[in-house]
C-alpha cells in the first residue's frame, strides 16, 4: 500500500516519485536559527522543553525540501531512566558523572519508567506531528544497548573502547545486567514514541563498528535483535544504523531492521550485495563531502546515485550526522540534486 | 626457495613448521624494561640513538618466541625530513608545529635526504641485524602518504578527519604535491631500510579507513601503489597495513603489497574471499581481546586460526598495536599457543 510519505514508501520498498533525503543531525549547529536558540537554552534545556524540541525539530524543515523530520533529542537520554546521570560539556560531548568501569558501582543501576521521565519527549513529537505536513514522515529514535554501554562504562567518547572491552571480556554477568536493562527500557522507549506518533525509528548503534563480527554477535547483536523483535509488531518501519560495520553487515542485517542504514566507507552497491538486494538501504554519503566545493559535492552526490541504480528501496542520507561546519548552501543543493536526479 | 624464517616463507606463501607470529608495538610500555628506559629518555632520543632503537628493538624477543623484530621507531620520522617539525606530547600524542591547514603554509616544505637525516634508522637496522638469530625476520616501515597527510594537516589526531579531506577536495593541487613529496621521500626511506637489512617492509596506512572507497582511490591510492612498485624491485616482501578498510580491501590488495594485514573488523575467512586466497594474510585478533581473561583470549586465538583454516600464507598478528595496557603473562601464552596449535 503506498503511503503519502516518500521515505516511508522507500522503507517499504515501494516505488515513490523519487528518492527520498534527510540527514542525521540535519537539526543542529550549522543552521543559524539553532545557534540563536542555543545562546538561551542549553541543549539538555531545549531536549527537555516540547514546544522548543519541536521548533528545531522543524528548522531544516523550514528551510529544505527534505521528506523527513528526525525528534530532536539525544541517544543518552534514557540513561537517567536506568540511574546513570551525565552532562554535556562544551566542546568535548558527554561525560557520564560515575562511570560503570567497576562492577562495584552496578549498586546505582536501577529501572524507570521511560514513559514517565521522558514524557517530553513524547510531546515533542506529538507536536511535530501536528505541524508537520503528511507527507513528510516524523523519526523517531534510539541509542543501541552497545553504544549506550560505551558511554556508560567509558564515561564519555573513546578511542578505543578499552574500558568497555576490557568489562565485557571480564564480568560477563554484569554486562548483561547492563544490556538486558537498556534492553528492556529502549524497546518502552521506542513503543512509546511510536504512539506518541513516531512513523519510523531508527535504532543509532553508532560504536558497535569496534568490535570484531564475533564479538558482535555475543556481546551486542542479542540484544539489538530483541528490540528490534519487538518494535517490528507495531506497522512503523525500523532503521538499523552503525558506522564502520563493512565487515558484518550481513550479520547487522540479520539482527534487524527493515533499513539498514549504511557508512561512506563501502560502496553502496557492494553493501547491497552483502546484504541482499532485497533490503532498503539509506546512505551513505561522507558527511566530509559535505565541506567539498560544490563540483566536487555535486559529482559525489551522483556517484551515490548511481551506486543506488535508482532501487526503489534507497533513502539519501550521510553515512553519519552533519558536522557543525556544514555550509548550508551545499545542504540545499544535495537535497535538490537527489530529488530531480531521480524523478 | 624455502627461507630460514619462518615470517619470510609466510609472506611468501612458502610452507612453514608453523605459524609465525609477531605483533605492532611488540617494543613498548607494556614491557617494564622498556619504561625503565623512558625514565631516562623520551621516545625520539631513543629512536634517533642507534643504541638504544636496537636494545628496545630486541626487549620484547628476549621475553617471547617472536617470528619478526620489528625496528622501533615512528611513522613521523620522515616528516622532518620535508620540512614538517613535530613533538610528542605525554598522554596526547604526536603534535605538528605549524600544520598544513591552509595552503599558504606550504612554503615550509622542502625535499631532504632521508638517508641522511634518518641515518640513524639504518644504523640501528644494521645493530638489530647483527644481534639477531638468523630464523628471526628483521622488518622495517614507513607511513603511507595519506596516513602522514592526516597528521600533517590536522596537526595530530582527529576524529573525522575534517581538516584533511576538506584540504584534499579544496585544494587537490597543494594535496598532489604534498602526496608526492610524501611518496619521493617514503620510497627512498624504505630503500635506504632495505639496503641496511630490513627483510621486511610494512606500509602502515593507519587512518585510511576513513576515507570512501572512492576518494581512497583518487586521493590515496595512486601514492600507495607507487611505494609498493618502487619497493617490489627489491627481493624484500612488502605487506600493506591498513584499519577500517573491510570496506575496499579489494582496492587495497590491488595498490599492492605481497601481504595484506587486515584488521579484526572482519572474519578473516570473509577477508581472504574477497583479497584472494593466493595472498598472504596478516591478522587479525583484537588488539583488546589481550585484556580479555585467559579463558576468553584463548577462544580468539582459536578462533583466529580456524578462520586462517591453517593456510601457509598466514601471519598471526593483531589489526592494530598493543596497547600500553596488555598483561605481559598474555603475550607469553598467545605467542606459545599460534605456535603449538599450528604445528
Amino acid at each position: 500500500m503506498s503511503e503519502k510519505s516518500r521515505f516511508l514508501n522507500a522503507c517499504k520498498g515501494v516505488p515513490a516519485d523519487c528518492t527520498p533525503v534527510w540527514f542525521m543531525r540535519q537539526a543542529g549547529r550549522y543552521l543559524e536559527e539553532y545557534r540563536k536558540l542555543r545562546e538561551k537554552y542549553s541543549m539538555l534545556e531545549m531536549v527537555r522543553d516540547p514546544e522548543l524540541a519541536a521548533e528545531v525539530t522543524l528548522q531544516p524543515l523550514r528551510r529544505f525540501d527534505l521528506d523527513a523530520a528526525i525528534i530532536f533529542a539525544d541517544i543518552l537520554l534514557p540513561l537517567p531512566v536506568i540511574g546513570i546521570d551525565f552532562s554535556f560539556i562544551e566542546g568535548t560531548g558527554p561525560r557520564i558523572h560515575k562511570p560503570l568501569m567497576d562492577p562495584r558501582h552496578f549498586d546505582q543501576l536501577r529501572e524507570g519508567d521511560p514513559e514517565q521521565e521522558l514524557s517530553f519527549v513524547a510531546e515533542a513529537l506529538s507536536l511535530v506531528r501536528e505541524r508537520l505536513d503528511e507527507n513528510r514522515a516524523l523519526i523517531g529514535f534510539a541509542g543501541a544497548p552497545f553504544t549506550l554501554a560505551s558511554y556508560i562504562i567509558e564515561g564519555g567518547h573513546s578511542r578505543n573502547y578499552l574500558a568497555t572491552k576490557s568489562f565485557m571480556y571480564s564480568y560477563p554477568e554484569k554486562w548483561e545486567v547492563l544490556m538486558e536493562t537498556l534492553t528492556r527500557t529502549t524497546i518502552r522507549y521506542l513503543q512509546m514514541q511510536i504512539e506518541a506518533g513516531a512513523q519510523a525509528v531508527q535504532l543509532f548503534d553508532s560504536w558497535v563498528g569496534a568490535l570484531a563480527p564475533e564479538d558482535y554477535l555475543k556481546y551486542a547483536e542479542p540484544y539489538t535483535s530483541r528490540i528490534f523483535k519487538a518494535v517490528s509488531g507495531s506497522s512503523v518501519p525500523s532503521i538499523h544504523f552503525g558506522t564502520g560495520t563493512s565487515g558484518f553487515l550481513k550479520e547487522m542485517r540479520s539482527a534487524g531492521g527493515d533499513v539498514q542504514s549504511v557508512d561512506w566507507r563501502i560502496p553502496l552497491g557492494r553493501a547491497w550485495e552483502i546484504i541482499g538486494t532485497d533490503s532498503p538501504i539509506q546512505g551513505n554519503l561522507d558527511p566530509l563531502a559535505m565541506m567539498a566545493p560544490a563540483d566536487i559535492l555535486k559529482k559525489k552526490v551522483e556517484a551515490v546515485l548511481e551506486e543506488a541504480g535508482n532501487r526503489k528501496g534507497h533513502i539519501f542520507n550521510l553515512g553519519h550526522g552533519f558536522l557543525p561546519q556544514t555550509p548550508v548552501r551545499n545542504v540545499e543543493m544535495v537535497v535538490n540534486m537527489v530529488h530531480e536526479l531521480t524523478s
